[in-house]
């Protein structure tokens, strides 16, 4: 059922894995019907063991789709790979995948389920774009300005050269733009201090790039920027490897939890300060809104030929219901082809020796 | 003027950079002086401009040692080496070497100055310590548990092989063993999974020598751990290379302001929540305190042969205090000694291979 003939394009199809995450069906389910209340011109595909999708059998615009295999949040990449080729994980993001096996066409996928397990088959199933040698994780992190500060990589690729770093820098300005309606994000590279000496050799050869593909007018490169600019709001998107971002990533996570902590015991200390907490539990519960990773659920799948969200694996149906609203406006607002357009043009005015260092040809896991 | 030969053993003699930092004298001088008063047992050399130590001239237990120049802020490792080879800092860093120009011996030294600055002229000055192939910076975070996790490196080194990042677990063994009294303090390699197999190439043969020091009774090594785990207090010590280290810090920071700033705009909003802010004070004032970073400043320089500490360059009397404290517990506690005695055991049990790639020469700097 290919897109273009059965659907208009104002529809937006999402292709959902109602049995990712840790809580499956009673999460993915509330959220998506949230979801279609609030999007009357989006339609879904629950994809999951059919016995799960038997509450959504009356729903309107959703299409349910069966089956045989859930992926476990424990799973080895193989194990999601090559045992359970019928995954719901697997099969939601094929509905994707333009051409073969489709049963439902989607515009994009969304799953809870576990990340390692996730990329594999995504970058098994739909291969990587054109210009691009690895798919990315994007996700966004609060920042001190009352927004959102876009991050990639955040650990899919542990190893990283200059070139990966600028395409990286290519697709998270496409998801941005796409995404918050900026069309000309600022692009920071993290970095151990602002002067473009230093960090490693990678590092600098990586501003290198991105201050050429700047010059050339293919991107808005602020300059090198460290951690605490990404809640700052310096730029609106912060590259670095998969390795330094998971660990910027989790140390974030750890500030907070601790803070909430913090908070947590000195307020429920004694009576008094029981009572200074009713006195100031409604800036409480604002400041807690404020930087509720559940707003900011969703990271993406970047330099797939397909678009794939993955919510938070603890995710509630409101933190899912977020994740399914970003993959809604990625596809509405033509993620896939912004950031194809961006890594060709992008790529065409770079020197030649980054170009050669940049394989053009798609690399695919061999297995399944 | 050996210790040795003029004061008795249990003296410790701190000299003391008085003109580093964003505020110097106005700083250094006050933070002297309560650190005397504390410690009746403690001397101090106080090195800086002759004008700027007028103020201390009567002071007890106090020498007096004139430098002609001030390292600045902003001043390159290059100047700082080469064009100001008399300057309070390495003048004071000069005092804790054995032997030559030393004209007020002392058993640490403690400077606000810049990092990069204050590294390479102590490497310059003191050299390395044996079986340690390159210095690293550690210093203390807060944890959950009310206590400190010491991390290491903080971003003397950007690259590092698995050979440096057992140093670095060695170092800071040691310098949690003098300071925090921990003998045997758990040790967690920082990393983006807490299986063997994650992270790069580099960090699972760290993993392997971490291991094997484990296993021949030199450590107590916990495992992997990630980013959250510094908060968590889940291992005394973590360990990790200079980039991801100082990325790690620098994040905690920016959330640190973030949750700081948000929390101060959501009570003074308005009158009501200005009021309700009065009665919440203590409790904030306590969460303030808990997570005051000026509790934490003074990160030691590890791997010279001599102790010398940093404080953060922004400190004021109270966070200059507190790095007195720890570069006087460093000293009093043989911290020397101990990195230089665990780093000879532990490299003797390691596999040849790990011992060969670890020169056991006195790498320095080609400058001044």
């Amino acid at each position: 059922m290919p897109i273009s003939s059965s659907t208009s394009p104002a529809v937006i199809r999402l292709a959902i894995d109602c049995m990712g995450g840790d809580h499956g069906p009673s999460v993915t389910l509330p959220a998506t019907q949230a979801f279609l209340a609030a999007h009357p011109e989006a339609e879904v595909v629950l994809v999951g063991l059919p016995e799960a999708l038997q509450a959504a059998a009356q729903w309107p615009r959703c299409h349910l789709l069966a089956a045989s295999e859930v992926v476990s949040m424990d799973d080895s990449v193989e194990v999601a790979l090559r045992r359970k080729k019928d995954s719901s994980m697997r099969v939601a993001i094929a509905q994707v995948k333009q051409g073969a096996d489709v049963v439902v066409q989607a515009h994009a996928c969304v799953s809870a389920g576990n990340t390692g397990a996730l990329m594999a088959v995504a970058r098994y199933v739909l291969k990587t774009l054109e210009g691009i040698d690895r798919p990315a994780i994007a996700a966004v992190l609060p920042n001190q300005l009352n927004g959102f500060t876009t991050v990639l990589d955040l650990g899919a690729n542990v190893d990283c050269t200059a070139e990966h770093l600028l395409q990286f820098a290519v697709m998270g300005s496409a998801l941005v733009a796409a995404v918050d309606g900026k069309e000309n994000p600022s692009v920071g590279l993290l970095n151990i201090g602002e002067e473009a000496i230093k960090g490693s050799e990678t590092i600098k050869r990586a501003g290198e790039l991105l201050r050429a593909a700047d010059a050339a007018g293919h991107m808005n490169f602020y300059g090198n920027v460290e951690g605490n600019d990404i809640f700052k709001g310096t730029t609106d998107l912060v590259v670095c490897d998969g390795f330094v971002g998971n660990v910027a990533l989790k140390t974030a996570e750890g500030v907070a939890a601790m803070v909430y902590n913090i908070i947590k015991e000195e307020f429920t200390r004694n009576a008094f300060t029981r009572l200074a907490a009713v006195a100031a539990m409604p800036m409480l519960k604002r400041f807690k809104a404020r930087v509720d990773h559940r707003r900011y659920s969703g990271g993406a799948l970047l330099g797939l030929r397909g678009l794939v969200f993955k919510a938070h694996g603890s995710s509630d149906a409101f933190a899912f219901e977020q994740a399914l609203n970003r993959a809604y406006d990625a596809a509405r607002n033509h993620l896939l082809e912004r950031v194809h357009d961006r890594i060709l043009s992008t790529l065409s005015s770079m020197p030649a020796s980054a170009a050669d260092e940049t394989p053009q040809t798609v690399k695919v896991a061999t297995a399944a």
